[in-house]
């Protein structure tokens, strides 16, 4: 360990490393701000460590690496400095591809969660990585957070522990399809409300900023600028595969809320007929026409695709006349929408969420769709 | 043999007979009519035979008969009349559950095709059959006509022997639900339009025939009165699975149809970016809104559920958007979109049509959706 | 079907035939004496006919065709002539390949059951016929004449109707492997006596007759000759795969036998311990002994693999302890012990026996030995 | 972190842990000398953590842990003090079922390796933890030490990362069974000779001693009593699975090896025909009495189960004739011999060995065998 040098995240030219998910101001310490969000690199030499910097309240963030594509470890990183062995005594000339990610996804809920790569250590060179083909965007809740892709069926906690970016139909399809991607994801949220209801739990008032799930004012946000706005330049998808309605869902079957801080009640209603009360359902469609039209203006060229039903396909009318409408009023044929194969009995993970199985059977027909859409390959 | 006797099928109890699949006025001997179109019986002794009487031109019929739900033995059948044993030799008391059926679909090119059941003849009695729980209708094209479900991958002529209701979402759908069901389906059949842009090859032009795919004043509709109206009344389903949209796709990107009968050229027709023409986009929705306006008139209480995409989901916005349209003008919410999963290179059968293993997936698939979206079990 | 032209069997060229099974003097009309035996054709033209003549008394014979691969039909042939068509109205210039075959084993216990294949009726000509690289010679019991194949999980009827070539790992490996093959099996038999502890139900005693299993004296030995000694010249198997031991191992746990004809009884015994009484084991020891040098003088250079454990186990440290003795005594290292996987509740046909998905596990598991062992490929 | 009370593992009722793996002398801190060792609690709070205290030159242990039988993280461990966090913020009142252990076989080839478990800390209590209905002991080379389970297929290095408790088959026939068992494995070792002809690697050799493994006079050995022989009364499985002879067939495959310390040159041969030479096979046979005799003489009423085949069944004839001859010299009739599913293209792990399907394959079929042969369930 001690004939290591060590190289700031910031001096590896750029050929030279793959750095996954969005990006701020700040590069260096680089912030993992989502799940997913991680650097890989390629070198040669019998010993790799990386330096990171974590912090965190309730909420600890977990991480993982690979080695040749291969998951070797994952762990919780508690607050603190932290010098994590990627690999050790390994035949110095061969070149080793090592990613190093976050696990855990932006945590609205918790004001002091970060994760900082600061530098790599490393007894060889690094040398060119391998150049992705493709750019996905995945807009997601809980199912893109990978929740519950870790855990017991039986658990049902609300922790950190049980969502990943290693066991998720994002990471696989963007591997399968030998893409570099971004995830922007929350559990919970939905395109217009939360699935208890509440409507500031959309992932479309959060979309223009560098981390719009980080509290605005928060000590991280203070130090990382995750509320400025996103330079959507910097990084255009060829597909946006937008993964969210779940929530929405649910909260007509959820009590209603009242949220003190906006002293009003809100509640997605029903019929009697188990419908959705029309006036309801128009406010998800109008928060989907919205969220296309944001999307297509801060993405012009991308085809957005919203995959959707890896638990249950409730709202398949619903965000398809919305599509429908954008579509025609916008005049634009760009999108589309495909159903991913839902969660069964045996497929589920943790707390009735989506296991390995089931990201595994999303990835397969999620990859197959847009092989052929986009006539890649 | 020399001691069996012989029972008209219209002989045969209601309670001790399940017959599947449209009938019309004509019920001794018993046509079959549609692929799945059969009958089951319960009995017990050593022995039973089936006697039926076929004719074809091109398409000869294709039979198939199962022994307590496990397929035993299936063949062709030229014209003439046919007695075949069923089974022999076993233990007599014991009851044994048998489900004889047609493998073709109705052919609207065969004027003379037809399967025609006169009789069992037994050794023993007659048992109670069950009684299923369900009625489902499903509406295709060739997937629900089992095309391509038998024959080798590289097999690519369009025959007869290629169909099947035994490898079959349809019928292994209605197996797992329990159900009873009739199926209505016609290779290159469209909702609008067939494959090569033949606007008379729509299903909703036949669906209110007893069996309208049959030549209208050809020999069997005069033997059979095929081309009479179906008396919705007699069989009410609760769900109605439609699969049509297919060949509507395949339409715009084959070459103009010159119908000489009808003095025209028949083109469906893209844009320069791939995209549908919106003028030609609609006569499918238009299509798509008759028909489920005829299907809910037929059948009131019916949930209709489009299922697509076993062979690409390129109309899903196009049905979708023509659903949400019936949906709002109709005030009618008993109606939902599901897709079915893709056909991959791992599950053809053959001329690129769903295997085996593609119509095992899409029987899994709909059997979840239909018990959760219809409370059942 | 007048403009076809009449070709016996054994007018056509025999590179434009294949032969599966073992055969006797009698050549024209071919017996097909086994399950698997067969004859494969590729023609062009547009329909072929066969024309074959069957026979039976209680046990009758079952026959199956696939075109270029893939399983068309299958269907009883009860005593008479048959003229069964195995296409038409095929594209005529395409060759098409066509395998015949009997399903039914060689039955034991059914003095007239035959199947005779007299001649071809086609509209083309014969082409050159797929020259198989190996050969493969079957030995087996009920598993390896394919009984439970068929039929429900429930069926308990020991039938003909339920056995077959069509779904059974012989005819699927043989396949997978290009190989030419023969089968030489009977449900209920072992390599020293019956499920029923009746000695005389051994494949050794049988396996130098062209058909041993088919009575001697009865009328289709005196027709066919089956009972004469079988031309192990005529062909010589690469491999042989001996699958027996599963009613050796099944007698120990059956009530005694008493033989009328014998005017003995007869039983395989267990000591308290649940072991095999020695004296019984070594029965089944000198039987296998006996049997692979039986083997080894027809087959002088045959692999000979004994492949066991579709039923169970229980039987492996006999049949190893046999075939180590074999090995030492006869200084023979061409022989080889491999278990099969084991059929479990998920993959039982009907009446406890192998269905589908056993034989296609152990169809995987012999093919990938067997590729391995020889050094094929 | 502050409100945690510490407890001592050897101050934990025996009746509220479970111990994994072989002890010897030392309890406290507790050793975890073998893959798969480890402890298992079941605890309420809110919190658990761990402290360990581990050292190692060039092979690092990894540890795991599962929260409810999951696996939630995989980890490195060098030289040095650890305290892991093995769950927070989770709900206080629910028992939650935690089990951590040792990844990496113990290490012959590393004289500083050691894992020791010193003490929990928690805000809950200790609950009664499951008790296991069965013993199992796992003998056997580097498919039971996991190696290849982690890792790209194309990882070639000999590194302790690759191996593994987590995913194999011991592992997972244990807890599928509900059995409490014990691992005793070492890559490259067989029953007489390691894959390079070492005489020297041999399990039998090593047996008997608590961890023989660790070499004798080794500072592990001087802290915990490693080279002690191991009481075999404090632990009597109901099933020994002996799965040796991977690496005895291998050495027949490799160049000569001269041992300096020794002064001779070790070579397994082959002849001409490809045939092990009888006097080397003889070899190998002998030791696989003489071990046999040790295992009964340690174990009076263990099952003996020689299970192998995972990597190839080349030492079939071999392994039957030598359990044979110990059966009957020993009228021992509690062993028996079961080919487990071999390994394929499809189901590698890194560096030709297992990876998780195959441990899942053979999991299966173990299970399988386990439960009829000992009549479980």
């Amino acid at each position: 360990m001690d004939n290591l040098r060590k190289v700031l995240v910031s001096d590896i030219d750029s050929g030279k490393i793959n750095i996954f998910g969005r990006l701020g101001r700040v590069r260096q310490p680089l912030p993992l701000l989502f799940n997913g969000s991680g650097i890989e690199v390629v070198v040669t030499g019998s010993e790799l460590w990386i330096d990171i910097e974590t912090n965190s309240d309730f909420h600890e963030p977990w991480v993982a690496y690979e080695l040749n594509g291969a998951l070797m470890a994952r762990q919780m990183v508690l607050p603190g400095e932290h010098s994590i062995c990627l690999f050790r005594n390994m035949e110095p000339t061969t070149p080793k591809r090592v990613r190093f990610y976050r696990e855990l996804q932006a945590m609205s809920e918790d004001d002091y969660c970060k994760v900082l790569v600061k530098d790599l250590r490393l007894n060889g060179e690094f040398c060119e990585v391998p150049k992705y083909k493709r750019k996905i965007e995945f807009i997601g809740d809980s199912i893109t957070s990978g929740e519950g892709s870790y855990g017991a069926t039986t658990d049902i906690d609300w922790l950190a522990m049980y969502m990943s970016a290693s066991v998720n139909y994002a990471t696989m399809t963007a591997k399968e399809l030998e893409a570099d991607y971004h995830i922007i994801s929350q559990g919970g949220w939905g395109v217009f409300c939360g699935w208890d209801n509440d409507p500031r739990h959309n992932i479309p008032s959060v979309y223009e900023k560098v981390c719009g799930l980080v509290a605005k004012g928060s000590p991280v946000d203070k130090e990382l600028g995750t509320s400025e706005d996103y330079d959507f330049e910097s990084w255009q998808p060829d597909v946006i595969v937008v993964n969210l309605g779940t929530n929405d869902a649910t909260s007509f079957d959820q009590v209603p809320l009242y949220i003190p801080e906006l002293g009003e009640t809100y509640k997605m209603r029903k019929n009697a007929d188990d419908s959705y009360v029309r006036e309801d359902e128009l406010k998800i469609e109008n928060a989907i026409i919205s969220f296309l039209e944001m999307l297509r203006k801060h993405n012009p060229k991308a085809h957005i695709a919203w995959c959707y039903g890896m638990l249950g396909s409730q709202l398949n009318m619903t965000i398809t006349e919305a599509m429908n409408t954008y579509r025609q009023k916008n005049r634009d044929e760009n999108v589309s929408f495909f159903q991913l194969p839902n969660t069964t009995m045996e497929t589920y993970g943790s707390h009735m969420h989506p296991g390995l199985k089931s990201h595994q059977n999303a990835t397969k027909a999620l990859c197959d769709y847009l092989i052929e859409k986009m006539d890649w390959k």
